[in-house]
């Protein structure tokens, strides 16, 4: 693991949701780039302290020469924005498979090397989008492939939170300081922070990808340097019509994702708040149904990513934990020469790395000026 | 009453809503245009047959001449659009205040043609956007105009149904088939039948106007006329921005109306079918709130359009009330030169007529061809 | 109408329920005790002062004496509970039909004679148990009825408020000080006022009878003199099993009213507060359904009693305004000798009332010593 | 760990429970009587065959003389009811702390000597009563400890389930079928599998103990043995009264476990289903307030059992593995002569399991026959 010491929201989220299913272990770790709290951090995960690194660099060359039985199959890097990239690109180049924190780097640029370097290495990618990671998405998903609803024809997906209401990141906590600084960040705050994980539910859900956008993106709370909100109107490449709603100063909300669907003959509405349920309608005036994960009903790609019975609630470390999951299995299909099965492989990936980078190019730029237009996709 | 024969679903709430406040009687109507089922549906609602009219011309005409006491002292219109124009006019030609469903005209221009005759009878008009009638509503206008949240800096707004969602305008019912028609239902379909309940909505909670905006505005099911579908990115005239989304071909959808508002303090969040209840949030991290109608606590201008105590649901025939109410103290008021309480005026107006038409036009001119941009608010 | 005057909570609520549906009108009353708020609640509502009386004696008297075209047709009574029995059995003597509050008189003697009295007459007696008057609760009957469910095997019904929580009869309002005294209530406070709405509903419902009940029945409030909170086990003739909960000092909780019901194949769930909807549960891992009034798919029983499509959500009101007009149907008929249609007999009748008052004694009689025992309903 | 082989759920849940924190390691195990499917099962999870037995004595056996560092510490036994008491005595006996799965043992007196067992070696045993491990419950109980809603006056429990409203324990599943039978569950089904987690919420929540109850104890399902249905009025030592439901029959729900609980100032409400919010009531007419996990303004106690921000669901799985976690840092201080922090030993432990035991026979002694009667609890 890279990153993730003592205190750190994500890297916690990461290691509870890797040791799960009982298919990982943390066997080493750089945890900061401050020694001291990367060997405290380290022996708090109960590591041997010569498994706790100063730097990636010196981890990964250590690492490579440990016996194969003994060394770290992947590496899973849980650092800002801005040190995804250098990192990442060692791990493939010292043949470590990678799990990535969302967004997979910081530009456009650096995520098309990173695209080429994974394909030149043939190792494993993953990328928690987690979103996606739910078992009722995964069912939603399952039924439109399968045509339940027919052809789509509208898509709304909403990543409402308000943390960002006042400018929080003048106080204490690291978290909102570096996702609204431009060097740590990017180019883009909210709409690279959560834009993106709208984004990608509407297009892992549907499987229709979004071909341009019309955009309106603001700094609503003065002296911020990044966006903290914004929307946009979507059209899909399918004729699908919609529409993207992205902000962080809806003052008093959480976290608050909703994705509604709607085809020919019905549709589907998601909220992350209750993951647990889809709300299932029908034309005709047929009555809406209630769809309850973990019931005997769901699809195969479902309840190959739920644990638990109907009734006995999965949360967010488990859609984590089945990004994890479906990783180690790929993973470890390929150190021992097995071939996945089809659900092994639905994790996000280097590509929905490179089109999340896309995503923002093309959001920020059609929402950067007053002459409003449908911006094609940004390749 | 002009319009609202046996049968028709408006003309019956209308009815409803004028009645329950033991405040307005029917004494008159030409229900059809259809002399027989005028006379019949007439009966039915237990009218004399000399106010039984087969002309709304020949009503006007004859109550006219009826003793003061005795005659209509006004008329609510309740046919398809391209029938509100003439009759409105000529009943307040003839001195009669008028009740008009939404939206008010057939066209801009004979919008502005209606308010200025208004202006010059002094006679008055009521419009029913019923939903800006339900005493929640009432609620948060009243809390955004004291200023618990602060300035308002984001507007959500959505008007999403189903029912159009094939093209049920070739089978039976007239509902379906006069708003899908361009003759009878003007120049926009579903951006005038409920888009135009979503921008009032907006503007009247907020108390703010739209000054411009960008659309997609869509006809989905092939072979219709009118659009049935279609979003807005919204900037408002004290900075807010937002999305307005209407759409009739959501397939499973009944009749979704959900205006969400968030300040710099705080928001509030309103569902129509459940109506009776606000959510309430705050910033820093405080717990929502679940404001419940009836309550205490509620507003002088919540309480004032609140029937039953808290726990004893309104519904859309009580919201609707409210406008009848509001408009027959108003009548009442002048017609025995009281002064109205502030409250009593509150209903939507010829000016909420004339603005909604101007939605209509910017809207649609907005969203008509691929150029989108932003859009000033056409006047 | 008896009662009613300016102020008083259920008359407004009567009034507004009969007049909805354009077939009542208030043509006379005596509004209070007292003839000055007689003349004043009367004149209000717009009557003429020779049809305000300032006793319902004389009201019965004199408005026997009019033309039948002209005299009222009914009375309702909306006085106290200990003011039904004498003005409901005069209006009876003198060839009125009766519309009554619940629970219909002070005690079972009385319930009774009335019942006799409605028998020898032959006239039309209404009780507003109002919550079998949402067109929700008709489709619950109808479906269990009809058997989808199959046999019915148990039934959770609760009355849950917070008003009593404190002892408000001590300040204003007489809402709470004539329902927590002895001598106008009867002898039980909360089993009276919401015990008997939730035994109405369970029975209404299932259409099975409570045939044995053992109660806990408290006054937790020290120093009030009725009973304030009570559950009881009950036992009903068709063999199924259920919990009956009323309380009134379930601290902040406003109306709380919810039924469950379980049979064979599946099971019903409605609560008050979303009177609108019902969850209907399927055995064999079936996915719930949300069940919408006004959809195409109700009841015939329900669509009668139904006034706006789906989404258009009523309440209180039109469930009461339910109740006034399938009396005015029925009294209508038998006033132009007509027949009933079956869905207009559905109302609550002295039938009901007399049970009522017997769920009273019974579960007052249980609920009284420690000695709890299953008590066979008192007959 | 003792039984959990491959297939069987709780096994499972027990293991990702215990692994989520980092703190707990499966080192070996006995996974089913069966020595073929231990073996596979144990390989499965990634243990050594040597570490992999085929009886639980020869585990305890064979652990008890492996090096400090490398033995168990503690043992899980996630087997049926009849299978607890015996390894758990037979490890308590050699030295190491258990988990149980609830309830406890088979038998009231089981579970007597098992708590002097756990008295007399001083080590540490644990119940898994999983709902008391949410942090919205554990929120509840630190709310009502610390006087924020009064004196409490109501409790509220249920649990309610549908699985059992068909005989399928007829079919397939081991679930189903240990769980009906006598042999295996001991004298109670329903009231045992449910009734007992109910039970417990109850006492923990509030922190009151229930003195006396009546019953009403079904079988509902024709030929089965044990009770699958009841109900309870409350009463306990602090005055408060109540209602527990359980139930197994209630047709297609699927794990409703709900808890409300009303004090003299306000009341909470927690529905495990949504197990991330608390509704939270207050007197005089004050707006109801939603809870949110994971919010700032959460309890220390609370606090201490949640590991994501407001907004990001927690499940069952994080319940479990809040009691697996408060364990092992009981056990972990034991081991290293630390002292425990008070909330480290917020789990329940054989007291618990003792009461629950009294429980059962308390309602099966109460719901026994027809002469209904406030028992006492059995002690």
């Amino acid at each position: 693991m890279v990153g993730g010491g003592n205190g750190a929201f994500i890297g916690a989220i990461h290691r509870a949701a890797a040791f799960m299913d009982n298919r990982i272990e943390l066997v080493c770790g750089c945890f900061s780039a401050n020694s001291e709290i990367s060997m405290e951090s380290g022996r708090s995960y109960f590591l041997p302290d010569n498994r706790i690194y100063s730097s990636y660099r010196e981890m990964f060359e250590k690492e490579k020469q440990l016996p194969e039985n003994e060394r770290m199959d992947f590496v899973t890097i849980v650092t800002p924005n801005f040190l995804h990239f250098e990192p990442a690109m060692l791990a493939l180049n010292n043949g470590f498979h990678v799990i990535l924190d969302k967004p997979m780097v910081f530009s456009l640029d650096e995520a098309k090397q990173l695209k080429a370097k994974v394909e030149e290495t043939g190792l494993t990618l993953a990328l928690t989008h987690v979103y996606s990671g739910y078992p009722a998405i995964k069912e939603a998903k399952a039924r439109i492939a399968r045509g339940d609803f027919g052809k789509i024809r509208k898509v709304y997906v909403e990543y409402v939170q308000g943390w960002l209401s006042e400018r929080i990141e003048l106080q204490g906590g690291n978290n909102a300081r570096w996702r609204t600084d431009p060097k740590r960040s990017g180019k883009a705050g909210a709409m690279g922070d959560i834009g993106t994980h709208a984004w990608h539910l509407a297009e892992y859900v549907t499987g229709a990808k979004i071909s341009e956008l019309c955009a309106n993106v603001n700094t609503i709370v003065p002296g911020r340097l990044l966006d903290d909100d914004g929307a946009a109107l979507l059209r899909f490449d399918n004729g699908a019509t919609g529409v993207l709603i992205a902000t962080q100063v809806a003052t008093g909300e959480e976290n608050v994702i909703t994705i509604r669907i709607y085809g020919e003959k019905g549709g589907v509405e998601w909220k992350q708040m209750e993951p647990n349920t889809l709300w299932v309608r029908w034309g005709n005036g047929q009555p809406t149904e209630i769809i309850q994960v973990g019931s005997g009903y769901m699809s195969g790609l479902a309840k190959h990513n739920t644990r638990t019975p109907a009734g006995h609630p999965e949360g967010f470390i488990e859609a984590f934990a089945n990004i994890y999951r479906n990783f180690a299995l790929t993973v470890d299909a390929k150190l021992n020469n097995k071939i996945s099965e089809p659900e092994w492989l639905d994790f996000p990936t280097v590509d929905d790395g490179l089109r999340a980078m896309q995503f923002i190019e093309t959001i920020i730029e059609a929402g950067k000026n007053d002459n409003v237009k449908w911006l094609k996709w940004i390749e």
